[in-house]
C-alpha cells in the first residue's frame, strides 16, 4: 500500500523500548491476560502466555480469543516499533488461522514486522505451545499508525 | 467446499438451543469476559458484551481481542447450531476488520452462518456499540465440524 | 480505525458514476476477463462475469482467482464510490472464502461498503452461480484511499 | 484444526511431481496468466509472472487479482505436494495483504505450507517483483484436501 516506509532513525532502541513498555502497561486485557513481553527489538516482539482455566472454550483449552489477544499484541507492538514516536497504533484487520488447539501450559507468541508503510504496516504473528517448534496458529495481521488523534496515544 | 449441507432435520430447536449453551457454560472465557447470550436459533446467535477495564487496549477502548473472542464464540454457536448433534465445532480461522474503537458500554456481538458444508461452516460476525446500526467490527469465520475426536465434544 | 466518515456531498451521483466507469475501463484485467458492471450506485455495484475454459481451475470450474479479481473489483469501486473525487483507491488487504466451486455459466458479484473512514473502507463481496440465491463465495476487504500519488489517480 | 499431519511417505517425490505437474496444466487460469513453476518440492512451491497489459487495474499495475491467482495457486501445490496421492485440493479461504503496487516486469510467487492436517492444510505466500527482497504481496491461505467427491481430482 503506502510505499514510504515508516521509519524513526532519530529514536534510539532504548526509547524506542520504553514507549511500548508504557504503552503495553496501559493495557487492562494483558495484565489480565498475565503476558509477559519476553524479547523485543525494532520489527519483533515475543511474548508468553499460561494456560489458565478462565480464558478456556468449551473443550478445556485456551480460548481463541485469548491467543488471538496476545497475537494481535504482539503485531502491533512490532508495527508500534517502527512507527514514529508520535504515532499511535490500532489493528485494523488481522486473520488467524488455527492450526491445532491451544493444548499445553505456556505459550511463546510472536509478532514480526513484514513490511512497513507510512499508514499502515503488515505482521505476521506466530503461536506455539510449550516446546513444540511448528506454530499451532498464525496470524497475518494490518496495523495503522494514527497521528493527531484526540484521546488516542500510544 | 463441501457441498452438502449440514442439517439435523431430527433435532428440535430446543435440543439444539440444550446443548448450544450446554457447551457456552462450559467455556471459562465467556464466563471471565461476562457474555451474555441474549438471542440463540438455527444459524443466528446474538450476544452481549460489557466495557470492563479489566479487558482494555492502551488508549482505554476494550481490546480487539475481548470483541473478537466474543465475535468467534457467536460465530462458533451459529455455525453449531446447524452441526449434527454428534459434531463439536473449532475454529478453523477468521478475519477481523476493526473499523473504529471499542467506545461503548454495552456491545451487542452478532454471528450468522453465511453457508454450510459438511465439514466446514461460514459464518458473518458484526460487533455494535451501544444503539450504534453501523458494526465498529465485522468478522468472516471458517469453523469445523469434528466428529469422533477423543476429548473433543460440544 | 478512521472515524470520519467519507462523503462527498458536493459531487452528484452521476459525475460519481462517470470517474467509476472511467477507472474501470482502464482496467485490462477486466476487459481480459470480459466483467460487465450491471449495477453501481453509491456503497453498492454489482458485476457480471461468464465461465470461460480460459480462467478455469484444474477440476474445469472458474479458478478461485478469477472470482476474487471481481469480487475485489466490486469492493473496491463501491469504496470509490463514496470517496472524495480527488483520492484514487488501491486494495490493502481481503479474505476470501469460498464455499463451493464456481460451477455454473454466469456468476453474478457484488460489492458493498461496511463503513467508510476518511482514510480506510471495508466492503463485503458477494458471488453468485446462475439463479442461486447463496453465495458461492463471501469476500471482507479493506481498501485505501490515497491522496496526491504520482501515477496513481482513479 | 486437524491433528493428524497429512504424509503420504510411500510416494516418491517424482510421482508426487508428476501429479502435481498434471494438475497444473490443466490450469486454463495459469496457462492464460502464462505462469510457470520455477521450483516445486515436498511444501514449497515457486511460480514466476510477467507482466502483461492484459491483466493490469486502473493504474497500470499488475491486478491483484493476478497476483492472487498465482499466489492461491502456488499455496494450492505446497498443500498437494504434502497430500494423499488419492486427495484433490480445493482452496477453502486466504487472506492477501498487498503492501505496494505489483509494479515490474517479473514476479516471483512462493508458496509454503505451515501445517498440514488430515484434512486443512495452511499455506503462506508471498510475491517479490523483479529482484526485491521485501516481498509486495502476502497471503495466507487454508486448502482443504477431497475425497472422492464426483468430478474432482487432482
Amino acid at each position: 500500500m503506502t510505499e514510504t516506509p515508516a521509519e524513526s532513525p532519530a529514536e534510539s532502541t532504548e526509547a524506542m523500548l520504553a514507549r511500548l513498555r508504557a504503552s503495553f502497561d496501559r493495557q487492562g486485557m494483558m495484565s489480565t491476560l498475565g503476558v509477559e513481553v519476553t524479547a523485543a527489538g525494532r520489527g519483533r516482539v515475543e511474548m508468553a502466555l499460561r494456560h489458565d482455566d478462565r480464558f478456556t472454550q468449551q473443550h478445556g483449552f485456551l480460548h481463541a480469543g485469548a491467543v488471538a489477544s496476545v497475537l494481535d499484541t504482539a503485531c502491533g507492538y512490532a508495527a508500534y516499533s517502527v512507527m514514529p514516536p508520535e504515532a499511535a497504533v490500532l489493528t485494523a484487520a488481522y486473520t488467524i488461522n488455527l492450526l491445532a488447539p491451544a493444548a499445553g501450559e505456556r505459550f511463546t507468541i510472536t509478532g514480526e514486522v513484514v513490511r512497513a508503510g507510512r499508514t499502515l504496516v503488515v505482521c505476521r504473528g506466530e503461536a506455539f505451545a510449550d516446546g513444540d517448534t511448528r506454530p499451532f496458529a498464525v496470524m497475518q495481521a494490518t496495523l495503522t499508525a494514527v497521528y493527531n488523534r484526540p484521546g488516542i496515544s500510544g
